[in-house]
């Protein structure tokens, strides 16, 4: 029997009218002939309305006592959907991370998943039961319980599917699926039907927030085929797979932007083996994750070095980097946080040589000054000033999709 | 080291604030030089706010999907309990009903203890931590989540400290102790400083709502010293123990009321073998309790059956009633659902031969005429009419303790 993974956000399950909309949904891929599971994040802002107790009782919460408080949320969400399910008359069964045989590491409010075992499931599936599994949460090792971090559900959903050799695993949001900019900014944007696993993680990195980064890397390395669609209509979705699809001629399959970027510039750090090495281990080790790294051409045995952090751990980054600039034999260091990133990303982009140079032509005639560069294989991005992102975003999309913004 | 169980319930940590209260008390307990089990219930209305969504989305929701969905009020008390300790500076951790081993039956929503585990309890208190454990709720063998029932937490507080051998087990709640009557129709009781398990399990069966019959008699069975006392105050409270209070020389501990009955009587009922055990069972089968019965004389191998039961299954037991009236050959039945008992209650009874006889005294004095009459070791209970039960109990608490209602 064909088995689908479907994935249901907060906003999707917000309030009990929405659950039964959702439990209708279920319900009409199971008698389309499909063994359904369906993961669910906590309903609208529980997650928050829980931080803010916790926030109220102590000033520095145990990340395991926020864990135990975070997990109820889910789990309130399956019952109440297993219960909807049921009054559709389809029997339905409710599984917590722990019941759902979802094993994760010891990094409590960030644990990562480690296996999956799915005898449970698998059992309640083969009594043709609709199984209810509660996203973002696991269980240690040891018998704690474990959150994956925000947006983690996504990566519940795709890590059991992956475990399930399931044949779908539909990811239903608020949007209609991925677009080729932001639809909020650029209203000419058009739904991408079909885009590839690097290119989708390439944009879900790059603050096109319709999916965790985490359960794209995931799916690309278990093959589990993606669709993101919409909760609340009945329209196509985007599907994500393993080869660009060779209907998209496009060189650019989509231009992302991103506010959330402050940069920081060391100056004349000591041109020597290990520098570089020191400087992003002590940010590693204070968990602050660099984005864009560039470092000059080298003059008298001296060096700049730029890098790009998200805008959250600004503050903490400075005070690695005040740490450590006496020790690297640095001048100095400065900061703007009033940055942003724009960025073309397509599979096509191997083969087509000049797309990176359309990019810089398009922001010039803009007057849009490119502050940092970075490129992988599909993607290009540059760090502009951020009162000239949304411009930029407008100029990249007509350059590459040929409509003005 | 001595050990406390202290538990609390949902009116005790009805907000954040009222939770860093009791992490206060708790942590005094603690500093005393105890080891703390703390067990607490769902903050105020939350298990009513969750009932009432699993309505909004089901008529009749699966009883295992609503122990799914109750088992979360708890898990929110005990992490944000376990942050106020911490908060503090004193270690806690938060457990589960599963984390803390306690093992219950299949019957969801209304489970057993079947054992405790009390391996990861001791192993926390071992380490000098203040733990803090779900009440309401265990794991059934199979792993499902099941409930204990209303005022379940009472149970796994006495349950708890009865497997941890602990040296007292404190019920905290919203009222200073055990009354001669209840205090809001009584003005003038008196807190009872000390009480015997046998006169509570009658004071709690009847209605005077401190304590949960089952979790009494946990505490009798198992020996456990029951402190009922306030958690908004630093009085003495009521201590529930095994034997009576020699101190104590009136024959009567307190007066209970209970306006939640409703008679049935059935008339003319066949006189022979297994009639009486064919009603009950019917009866029995659709989970209603009877409380009093009564059969009277019989006459032309007739008899009249009375019996009541909890308002809320007068429904269901007239239809068991009506399905049954031709098969036993009864002539018909009669309910009144605007009936009260009143009871008294004292181990002293037992060498006191007269005391039933001044309580029909000074009912009868006042007017009030007792429709039935039903009797134990320690206690005479009666049926009156409901809109005279105040005025009964006012006659009572008079006539054993003195004091003009």
């Amino acid at each position: 029997m064909r088995t689908v993974v479907q994935k249901f956000g907060g906003s999707s399950i917000a309030d009990t009218e929405l659950i039964k909309n959702v439990a209708r949904r279920i319900v009409k891929t199971k008698d389309e002939g499909a063994g359904v599971v369906a993961v669910v994040s906590a309903m609208g802002d529980t997650t928050d309305e829980l931080l803010d107790m916790a926030r109220s009782v102590a000033a520095r919460p145990e990340r395991r006592e926020i864990d135990m408080l975070l997990t109820t949320g889910e789990q309130i969400s399956i019952a109440l959907l297993a219960m909807a399910i049921g009054e559709l008359g389809r029997p339905a069964v409710s599984l917590t991370g722990l019941q759902a045989g979802i094993v994760t590491d010891n990094a409590h409010t960030k644990a990562r998943i480690m296996k999956i075992d799915t005898q449970r499931v698998r059992r309640e599936l083969d009594q043709d039961k609709i199984v209810v599994v509660a996203g973002f949460q696991g269980i240690t090792e040891s018998g704690e319980i474990a959150t994956l971090g925000r947006g983690g559900s996504d990566t519940t959903a795709v890590a059991l599917a992956a475990a399930l050799k399931a044949d779908l695993c539909e990811i239903n949001t608020d949007v209609d699926g991925v677009f080729t900019a932001d639809p909020r900014v650029i209203p000419q944007a058009e739904k991408i039907s079909y885009i590839s696993y690097d290119e989708m993680l390439e944009l879900a990195s790059l603050g096109s927030l319709v999916l965790q980064p985490r359960a794209v890397e995931f799916a690309k390395n278990y093959k589990v085929p993606l669709l993101i669609r919409s909760s609340f209509n009945e329209c196509e979705g985007t599907l994500v797979g393993e080869v660009a699809s060779v209907e998209n001629c496009r060189p650019v399959s989509g231009v992302a932007h991103d506010l959330n970027v402050a940069k920081i510039a060391i100056f004349d750090v000591r041109d020597c083996p290990g520098v570089a090495g020191k400087i992003f281990h002590a940010l590693a080790d204070e968990k602050i994750n660099v984005d864009m790294i560039i470092q000059g051409w080298s003059r008298d045995d001296r060096n700049d070095i730029v890098f790009t952090v998200a805008r959250v751990d600004l503050e903490s980054a400075l005070r690695v980097v005040d740490g450590i600039v006496k020790d690297i034999g640095a001048s100095g260091f400065v900061y703007n946080d009033r940055v942003a990133k724009v960025s073309i990303v397509g599979a096509g982009m191997i083969t087509n040589p000049g797309v990176a140079a359309d990019m810089f032509r398009a922001l010039a005639k803009e007057g849009i000054n490119i502050e940092m560069i970075s490129t992988s294989e599909i993607k290009v991005s540059c760090v502009v000033e951020e009162e000239q992102a949304i411009k930029a975003v407008g100029a990249l999309h007509a350059e590459f999709f040929g409509h003005q913004a």
